[in-house]
């Protein structure tokens, strides 16, 4: 493949586009790779669709090599299915709906359990023809509240889904650990680093599911690791909570004067200079903060929330979210405490929160009907200094179990580092991440919901086990832009550069332009990928500038050195320590490219 | 490339599903290669999605060849571009719209003419960027009244679509041509018979367009060709209208009592039993009928119409829908005709059509609103047999021109075989086919809509003018269906089968699967993409009617004539004095498949 700069339909910028703020983002759009066409969804230019072809291809022969078939559905899909399994309302406002002209309700699917689901219950019917696993790449569209960053959080994206249909247990977990090999080795030859961390299920359910992260800065997850191997999402963290405490000695509940203290800083301040603590000083972790929250539900529906947590923790909203999915979470509004008015602003306490503590009903004795979880860490016996539900007045000694209670426990509380992991292997640190690939042991929802049920040994009809496993191909290809970028341009890994060799010609004198051409058509004929800058009016500058932005891994300049016999082969890296520039014969030049080549392919 | 059919996700059908027509549509259900997922939505399992990749990938050759670029838009588009075409209202109920979560609009594609032309005016601005061609091959939405056939008229297909980008109009011409050269190519590497039509440019606008099609009597259009070589669509063919004839000695209009005449056939004869012409029988010919029908405008207005025309040919709903685009052509209903009580059902004439013959403004002498158009045979001097707006009556020798006059004339009367072919070039005759390609010369329609403008050679902006090029890759891999089928099933050519070779293993003898396995190993490492039917528990006969369904090009048996050392290569083939079956030694069965596998991808 031989592409000639002088035509090929690409506009380098040396501007960053205005919306963008990460690096992938910008640099893909300066590039030529892509064009938004309108929030969260892109148009592929020549070189863009290049690279995403080749991803697709390492994703395609990995799936084949694992045993998975190629299918492809459609991305307009009717709603029964969608409705069977209650996912036309849980996905709320994330599902793009529309009618057709005889008003019957369709949707753009986001994933597609359903529509497999459907498939395999069309076509099978005994355990002999399982195990079966299917996938397809394709397009697919969620209505993002907030699309950013590029491909990483589009509206319109690519997916590779795959789906395992098995008889039992045992048939799943092989089918779950041949796909989660597969990904191993999808991510492994497209050289992007990743862990593999435990996830929540959100919208899709199931009883375990783990996501494959790629570590960076940018990134909207936030993950987990311990010394001794744990590792999660912090959305799956789970709290190590104390022991119960004996509260006999207690002291008891005592509501003191505590002016101007609508904040937890504010009210340590106070709590030290007016009320000291004999031991030792007052922190915020003696506090019980009371956050009120709104639960948005799928219907629409608005429901508010109060989390009572340690006052030196904040709430994570996407942590709290991955909890009450498929409910999203807003931050309460000042029509939210009008309504409320037992909700004392900057005061707010157990004393008209929760259930009673005698189980009787919560009838007209000054509490909220407003729903209240708590922290795990709020366990019985813990003491607690908390609001008093009136303006400049909170309660000291008050003890959990003995003084209130709640409707249950949230894991909403942010995770931190040096926080014990669950699993006791010692304290967690904290990176970020983008998801490039989430895998899903769903078991028989989707399967129970639509009636797939294959007939077994003994001719006696089961519901087949389901797994689930997704790669966001046009993120992936985004991430790889992201771990392959420096201050003047991207640097693509071999095996997904839009084409492995860049000729550049500089100058004006004909035989550089000659033996360019001459080059290029070499290399193009041992079967390298060859981008050739044969433009004759743009400055030596200009063209090592788009060379730098493109990302080509290897660089030809022909050039003034061509007088002396020479070109130079550029290894286009980020690094400072990585391979040099050489200058090489114009004769062996063919040679020695394509041997480096090899060498990048290898 | 190796399927074993043991574990291929396949089941074949020896049933016609309930809603399917035409042969493809069956046998692709049939076969396993498709599935409805929605009318007019389908699913592509394993076989199905191989040959479309095949198709896909010739085309995609083609067009690279051409100098074309891949490129690839989103199919969830915003409003705005349509709008300001017009197509946003011009498509009317057969374009999918919808909103997003903040109402938006958005529609899904059924065409990207205009975000092809927003790209170029993103990057490109001067002269010397062009010429330019880009295409894609992309999933493409149209809300159809009546999907039908499959894959021929479907919600959801995948289109190639190309674009052109030039000055003026010599280049324009150039790289019209070089599409339609890329055009040929394709088709005549598909195997796939063409005919090139001249057509209507539809809601696509632009000067000129040409319709590939190939020919089969299920085909949805109908072409004309002349022994001079001229072609068309109907929908394009203009009527020969006759000169003009000189009604000075024509005698007087008279109307005259014709009971029970609603209809054509009726009228003639009680004419010619009553009111007799000396010279000759009256025909069907010497009357003027005047069909009344609605149009349906893009914004849901319905307005009345009125064709004349000879009483011996019919309206085609489809030229006139051609004729009228964008609005769509319905037949009149009883409200149409109890609001329009001066229109008397069985005996309209131009008594109440039509403007008044002095140019003077319609008044209230009983004329209608309606507006009336007339076939363009109805020249000025010619006699007719018409309505008398009175039940039971009809008016004699009433003449075009002297008596009556239209609101303008309309290509609305159906084309028949013997028909003057409107460049002299003979008589017509009539065939059916599908469009399975179709190319316009838009010019600078959607430039001048959109802002496209480059600078000129001297400086100067100008608007860009465009050309527009779609073949539609589902729609050709049912008509390869179509034309490659008998009634046992699928035959495809072997340039996209999904296999090349159908290795059938027979009865029970594990050395007839050991030599069937050894075999299709040593096809498959030869570079032949095989399926190997290994089915331990399926008869000789099922397997059969499988490949015969299946339709990859050379079948293969291993079975009883293994004793003999003998296999036996059967090509599928659907005509009688094809290639015949042979038996082969197993040693050399090999290298005979490979022979004829080179052959037949020749």
């Amino acid at each position: 493949m031989l592409l000639r700069l002088s035509t090929l339909f690409l506009r380098t910028l040396r501007e960053d586009p205005a919306d963008a703020e990460v690096a992938s983002h910008k640099l893909l759009i300066r590039a030529g790779y892509i064009r938004r066409a309108a929030p969260g969804i892109y148009t592929w230019l020549p070189l863009g669709l290049r690279v995403l072809a080749k991803v697709e291809q390492v994703v395609r022969e990995e799936m084949d090599a694992a045993g998975a078939q190629e299918v492809h559905f459609p991305a307009l899909l009717p709603r029964e299915p969608y409705e069977a399994t209650g996912r036309w309302t849980e996905y709320g406002p994330n599902l793009f709906r529309l009618k057709d002209r005889r008003e019957v309700d369709y949707l753009l699917a986001p994933t597609h359990e359903e529509m497999f689901t459907l498939l395999v219950k069309d076509l099978y019917s005994s355990y002999k023809e399982l195990p079966l696993a299917l996938y397809q790449i394709q397009t697919k569209y969620r209505d993002e509240a907030r699309p950013r960053a590029g491909l990483i959080r589009g509206r319109e994206f690519i997916m590779k889904d795959a789906y395992s249909f098995d008889l039992d247990d045992e048939g799943l977990e092989a089918s779950y650990q041949r796909q989660r090999a597969a990904y191993q080795r999808i991510f492994d030859r497209l050289g992007l680093e990743y862990v593999i961390v435990a996830a929540t299920s959100g919208a899709m359910g199931g009883s375990r599911s783990e996501e494959f992260l790629t570590p960076t800065a940018i990134g909207e997850d936030t993950f987990v690791r311990s010394p001794g191997g744990y590792a999660a999402n912090v959305e799956a963290v789970t709290t190590v909570a104390p022991p119960a405490l004996d509260f006999a000695d207690a002291p008891a509940a005592h509501v003191e004067d505590t002016p101007d203290t609508p904040t937890i800083e504010s009210l340590v301040a106070v709590a030290n200079a007016a009320h000291p603590r004999p031991d030792r000083a007052w922190t915020a972790a003696d506090t019980l903060k009371n956050v009120v929250l709104a639960l948005v539900h799928p219907t629409g529906e608005r429901e508010l929330l109060v989390v009572g947590l340690p006052g030196d923790r904040e709430v994570d909203l996407k942590r709290l979210e991955a909890n009450v999915s498929p409910a999203e979470v807003e931050t309460a509004v000042e029509a939210d405490f009008a309504a409320h008015p037992e909700l004392v602003k900057g005061y707010i306490g157990p004393g008209v929160l929760g259930p009673n503590l005698d189980g009787t009903a919560v009838g007209d004795e000054g509490r909220t009907a407003v729903r209240y979880l708590l922290d795990p860490r709020v366990v019985t016996g813990t003491r607690w200094i908390t609001g008093a539900d009136q303006p400049g007045r909170h309660v000291f000694d008050l003890v959990a179990g003995r003084d209130f209670t709640a409707d249950g426990t949230v894991e909403a509380a942010e995770v931190r580092a040096g926080d014990e992991a669950p699993d006791g292997s010692g304290p967690l640190e904290l990176a970020r991440g983008i998801e490039i690939g989430h895998i899903f042991a769903l078991g028989r929802k989707y399967a129970q919901a639509l009636g797939l049920t294959v007939l077994d040994q003994n001719g006696k009809s089961q519901v087949v086990t389901m797994g689930s496993y997704g790669i966001g191909v046009t993120r992936v290809l985004a991430s790889l832009a992201e771990a392959n970028h420096d201050a003047k341009g991207l640097a693509w890994p071999a095996k997904v550069a839009p084409a492995q060799v860049h000729v550049v010609a500089t100058g004006k004198d004909p035989a550089v332009f000659e033996a360019a051409e001459a080059l290029a058509g070499t290399l193009d004929a041992r079967g390298i990928e060859v981008l050739y800058d044969d433009r004759p009016k743009v400055s030596p500058g200009v063209k090592f500038a788009d060379a730098e932005l493109l990302g080509v891994p290897l660089v030809v300049v022909v050039g003034r050195g061509l007088a002396d016999g020479l070109v130079e082969v550029r290894p286009r890296v980020v690094t400072a320590d990585g391979p040099q520039s050489e200058q090489v014969p114009v004769d062996q030049a063919a040679d020695r490219v394509a041997e480096l080549v090899d060498g990048l392919l290898a």
